[in-house]
């Protein structure tokens, strides 16, 4: 399998082709004739299923309750957040006509649902009791935009937002916090990508919020995405929306908000943390096909027979695993689940009948090797994944952490943006010098990252006295 | 348990009243800003999970695929199948606006997903290979009324289509069917509903249709709330959107269509099916919370740690339990998840923990019993919530089959709807004969029931030769 996939571009040669043809040819989306909004095909849907069940439980661990809340937010309604509102006017969906009538209140198409949830706990919340509401919704949000990538930026995407109240502010930043670790573990233990934590300037947090928290993944080409938010709002929307609860002291007070969310976005860093030049490369836990079965000489005595009952072993043991049992070669076959990621393939001829073993080979690095089919096999196929699974982090890990460059001058922060990755910078803190480098070397500050010592004293921008540690890059 | 929640209306006083009562006190809904949109409140939305739960899993037994197709069509799209968009196009929500420009080709918010996915599956087929396709999807649609009636009637809801192509028309006849049959054992096994299965008349099936087919439920007030629908459309849509593809026999031809759905509205069912005057009654398959343990005397010794400790033992195997460990008093609880609909309470006390028993309280007939607190616990109350689920069924199937009236003169036809339930009657096949019976009374075909025989020669309304047996009702 060390064949050039050729109807996949190159990821050196053209890395967003590469993509583009890596989501197509996979069968992950299709374009709408609606510019920005995309179709997700089952196998790219499929891994948002996965990534759904994985937090589901993780947010009901955590004594989260699941919504749903309105599509559309009266105009009037949404603009009383000014902040909130300065952010994402620009970039709404607005219907206009109901029924054949105008509609008087014009109806933004949510953006995001920070409105609408503030406006429901206005109506719940009214004692310290009450306290706190953990509520997520998994829903579609539409933010016009122009340019259409699949999954990572387009006019309509599928998320999940959790927005919570809580009677103090430290319950709620606790809250910003744990929910922020739980983006971090699904990287570790789900999508094998690495995520930096950190949070986010001034400049680039929500429209709205006090603190934004993010999670960062680094892509092949250097390039960073944002892969999840986390926000604390103080009480700025609760004393625009109206909550207030009385607590046991007897006082009316505030509550004080967060929210967070992932989004579809996270199918595009899977495949351009993983990816290789012969297409997709799933991590085994989030995979829709883990294993795939491919019979060879099918019509050979006993090959069928072998291959039905693997499948049934395995799929009894529940893991997910397709048998293809189509007319097309072998060699079609070897090429179509390596385009599409499958962690695990497993062959199965004539010869391995008589021997009763069979051929598994990886995705991720093609080592191949034989395996018995004995009482053994769920337990040594679960190892395999699990295995393939930490092989991925580790690759992907050392890739992130080859990319951390550390600057100490505007010259070097140019090198470090141009060789790709983070460029890792003491900073004084103001806004000038993220918009000075924004300018000269189209990056942005991406997080000021958890844990990390100061190596430095000025800023490399205006030579002040630095205040942190941030990390700047170019970003999808 | 006998007394009376006075917080909702009696269903015999207001029906109306006691349904929106019981919607708002079990916080199952709220009203948004925004009219005809509702909120699912986290008790409301989890039945809807557990609806989408069992049918994710039948769905993909009979090897459907979930995708996610666009919230939004072109208007150029959506006026491709003529009787499609004059049945729907009165009640769009439409958006004009986007990104503060103005939109050339007006955005229609899917009220149903047939163009969409016919103009998709044109992108996507081209040879008999690529079929049977078996899509389906959960999603939000809208449909712009003015009634609000939570669950069952508004501007948006929640559901999920199924969108299939097939080579032949027998085998899209019988993917109609075969999905109509699982929403009809969804209402056997899960909702415990029992369904009336049949096919609409041409005046009430779905625009573009050629044949539908609905489950019909009979509420408590003896009107029908038509809760599922199933629909073959032959091939016009292929040939409207170009939908065609290359046959084993060398001919290029267009596939057939099926489409069906289930909605939130399975919800509005299950309250007005089951209720009561103290509130909801769930049937236990769909019940959030299946099992609510209610301390008694709390602070006493040993009470607390035989809660916990029956809770571990059925939480463990796999029941949904509720221990409320809140300072209310135990007949507060035994009034609101009672209202709530909880189909077991388990009450322990001081005696209990001394007698290493518990009291086992059905939601549906308040029959009472002890129940040893040993290794058979489990078993027990498995047992017991299915004899639950049985007997609600039976219950429902009996209030079905009393309300069935078999009708031969338009008086008879009368006094049937006054009395409520359906109207059995022979009917001639003209379409003049249903809007006279509508505009005379209000009521309309709901189906021409599967295996009802003829009983009678001519049509009431008429007198001509009858063709059909028809079930009329008044309806939701």
């Amino acid at each position: 399998m060390d064949i050039k996939n050729k109807e996949i571009t190159s990821r050196d040669e053209d890395f967003a082709k590469w993509y583009t043809d890596v989501c197509k040819k996979a069968e992950l989306m299709d374009y709408s004739d609606v510019k920005g909004f995309i179709i997700y095909r089952p196998y790219g849907y499929a891994i948002w299923e996965e990534i759904q069940n994985y937090l589901n439980k993780e947010f009901k661990k955590t004594g989260h309750e699941n919504v749903y809340l309105p599509l559309v937010i009266n105009e009037s309604l949404f603009n009383k957040e000014k902040e909130h509102v300065e952010g994402f006017a620009p970039e709404t969906l607005i219907a206009t006509i109901g029924g054949k009538e105008e509609i008087q209140d014009r109806l933004i198409i949510r953006p995001t649902s920070e409105c609408l949830f503030t406006d429901h706990y206005s109506k719940i919340i009214s004692s310290y009791r009450d306290l706190p509401k953990l509520y997520n919704q998994w829903c579609n949000v539409v933010r016009w935009e122009k340019t259409t990538r699949p999954f990572l930026r387009g006019a309509e995407f599928l998320w999940q937002e959790g927005h919570t109240m809580h009677r103090t502010s430290d319950e709620a930043k606790e809250e910003t916090l744990k929910m922020l670790e739980i983006y971090d573990r699904m990287g570790r233990d789900l999508l094998a990508i690495p995520f930096v934590k950190g949070r986010k300037t001034d400049k680039e947090k929500f429209a709205g919020a006090l603190e934004t928290y993010s999670i960062e993944a680094l892509m092949h080409d250097g390039k960073a995405l944002q892969s999840g938010t986390s926000h604390y709002f103080g009480d700025g929307f609760s004393k625009a929306f109206g909550v207030s609860f009385l607590d046991s002291d007897g006082k009316i007070k505030n509550p004080y908000q967060t929210s967070w969310g992932v989004s579809t976005r996270l199918i595009g860093a899977v495949i351009m943390v993983h990816g290789d030049d012969n297409g997709l490369v799933l991590p085994p836990f989030v995979a829709p096909i883990q294993i795939v079965i491919v019979p060879i000489q099918m019509n050979k005595e006993g090959v069928m027979a072998k291959c039905n009952e693997v499948y049934e072993t395995l799929t009894n043991a529940g893991l997910r695993v397709k048998l293809d049992k189509s007319d097309k070669t072998p060699g079609w076959k070897f090429n179509e689940y390596e385009m599409k990621g499958v962690p695990l393939r497993i062959e199965i001829g004539p010869k391995d009948v008589t021997n009763n073993h069979l051929v598994l080979v990886r995705r991720v690095d093609h080592n191949k090797e034989f395996l018995d089919i004995n009482e053994e096999l769920v337990n040594n196929i679960q190892n395999e994944l699990k295995n393939i699974h930490q092989l991925m982090y580790k690759k992907a890990l050392a890739n992130l952490l080859a990319n951390i460059h550390e600057i100490h001058s505007l010259d070097e922060l140019k090198e470090a943006l141009d060789k790709g990755g983070y460029a890792k910078m003491m900073w004084c803190g103001d806004r000038a010098c993220e918009d000075k480098i924004k300018e000269l070397y189209q990056a942005t500050a991406r997080c000021i990252p958890f844990d990390e010592l100061p190596f430095d004293d000025t800023c490399p921008v205006c030579g002040k006295k630095a205040k942190y540690v941030v990390l700047f890059a170019r970003a999808y």
